[in-house]
């Protein structure tokens, strides 16, 4: 089938393109990041399209390879403190080019599925224990607003035009090749050989992690439709809950150091205090996540090190 | 007080300039439609800008006539059924002017307060009596599903950024100079003397109708912050219901015809049963309706049958 993945260059991109060319699939790219042609197809893309996701890049990979059969719309924001300091910039890569997207697959490409990647930050602070899809969103940074907003887009779409979307609702995902975010931060402190390790929050922090090569399997099976029904919302987490300090002292072990690590006790602005996920959905799709914390948190160390040799 | 209307060319906009410049503020206009600067000047605008929201734009009024103290955001999409057709259109007029206001605001003036004009669209179906400001959106169509998203903007940026806003949720505005929708329909059709008049839907959908010259002083008045909130919702609704059936039948009574009035009892999409504002919080902070429905109804045969004549 042929598949197009915007954001097809990002961290969860790269691994979502190697897992549908893996599979057979024609796949194809479009969104920021300069790719020669030898690293496109190295990533598994038969074409990339560096630019806005707009009709004039749509068209011209539509022209040059024909319509889509799905597309994953993984482009957008990824950063809760840029979007923060550039609200307006977030705006755009999340929401405004989700409108466009959905407005020229309208025209274009009615049969085409939308798989829309979301965040578990749609959910906001106040949650203690896993959230189902069905909480009220209560989103408490740009970031998460611009979520919340492009799975509306969604959902109009889907409602008013019968454009096929599911949205996966990503937690903490992580996993080679992720070059910021809290893992890459320890490493890279304890590759600098920090005599001491401080840490903003408080360490008891629950969230959800998952590998990013269990995520990337995951949105490539949620594309199969199972019923009728044009717009639905799905966790994408585990269920299961580790706290920061907990993910600290695993990252530190597999590093095979000793450092102790201290919080600051200084939340950042945004920073809920439990993001679990409520993962009956996805059980009930059929998905089983395959590598454990131990194994992962181990192969984030082994890529890290070997990356920065 | 310098004060900005967006949209001020559009029909409760060109009411609110009225309004605000008799209680003799400076008002100045940035919209859609051209207007020379006569035809401004008898609006009651000092300057009026014809262009998109945008910084270009809103960097010219402020470099010409100083940063406003409050923006009364009314420019955006105004038909559900013009939404479903051209909901791209919809979303840059009602989401993206938004996105485009709100960051120039965070940059040039932080301190303005917003006043953004929404709808009972974002209440969507499924309401049976008066709908509190806290019932969760439900929109059924892109132009409900925008004025929401343009809401959660509102929100974002009071949030993150201390924006002061207040969002108005207008429900069936109608009034002198309403050249579209149930009441001109119903004029029209009266004028050219059809025998039978044939309306959409059942005739029972319950609608909460409100003349616009109430309209334009409750948007005026709600703009007092009475608090120290940065961000509130309100019902610009007067609590009272009145069905489609009664609200046809009051029109041809003031328009002095016997003309009788069929449903066809096929609804349009997106058109829910009952739309009914809950009136507690607006009786809160002191507004009253000072317009009948009759005398509404009265005002408005006299001023379609002057504009006609």
């Amino acid at each position: 089938m042929i598949v197009w993945v915007t954001g097809a260059n990002g961290f969860i991109g790269r691994h979502l393109v190697h897992q549908l060319a893996g599979a057979g699939h024609a796949v194809h790219g479009v969104g920021h990041g300069a790719l020669d042609a030898t690293e496109a197809r190295q990533l598994g893309l038969r074409s990339w399209v560096n630019g806005e996701i707009d009709a004039a890049n749509l068209n011209a990979l539509a022209a040059a390879h024909g319509l889509p059969g799905r597309v994953f719309h993984l482009a957008g924001g990824s950063s809760v403190g840029v979007s923060i300091e550039r609200p307006f910039e977030d705006f755009s890569r999340t929401v405004a080019s989700t409108a466009r997207l959905l407005e020229w697959l309208r025209g274009s490409a009615p049969n085409c599925a939308v798989i829309a990647a979301s965040s578990a930050a749609v959910y906001g602070a106040d949650h203690f224990g896993p959230i189902a899809e069905s909480a009220v969103p209560t989103p408490m940074s740009p970031y998460g607003q611009h979520k919340s907003m492009m799975e509306q887009l969604c959902r109009s779409y889907a409602q008013s035009f019968g454009i096929r979307c599911t949205v996966v609702r990503l937690f903490s995902v992580y996993g080679p090749n992720l070059r910021k975010q809290l893992l890459f931060d320890i490493c890279s402190r304890l590759q600098a050989r920090e005599q001491e390790l401080t840490l903003g929050g408080t360490g008891n922090e629950i969230r959800d992690w998952t590998d990013v090569r269990d995520v990337a399997r995951l949105l490539a099976s949620v594309a199969e439709p199972s019923s009728q029904e044009t717009f639905r919302i799905i966790n994408g987490g585990s269920g299961r809950g580790t706290s920061v300090a907990d993910i600290a002292a695993g990252l530190i072990r597999q590093w095979g150091s000793k450092t102790v690590v201290r919080y600051s006790g200084i939340s950042r602005p945004g920073d809920p205090a439990s993001l679990l996920a409520d993962d009956a959905m996805l059980r009930r799709v059929g998905f089983d996540w395959r590598i454990p914390l131990d194994q992962g948190l181990a192969d984030y160390v082994t890529w890290f090190k070997g990356q920065a040799s």
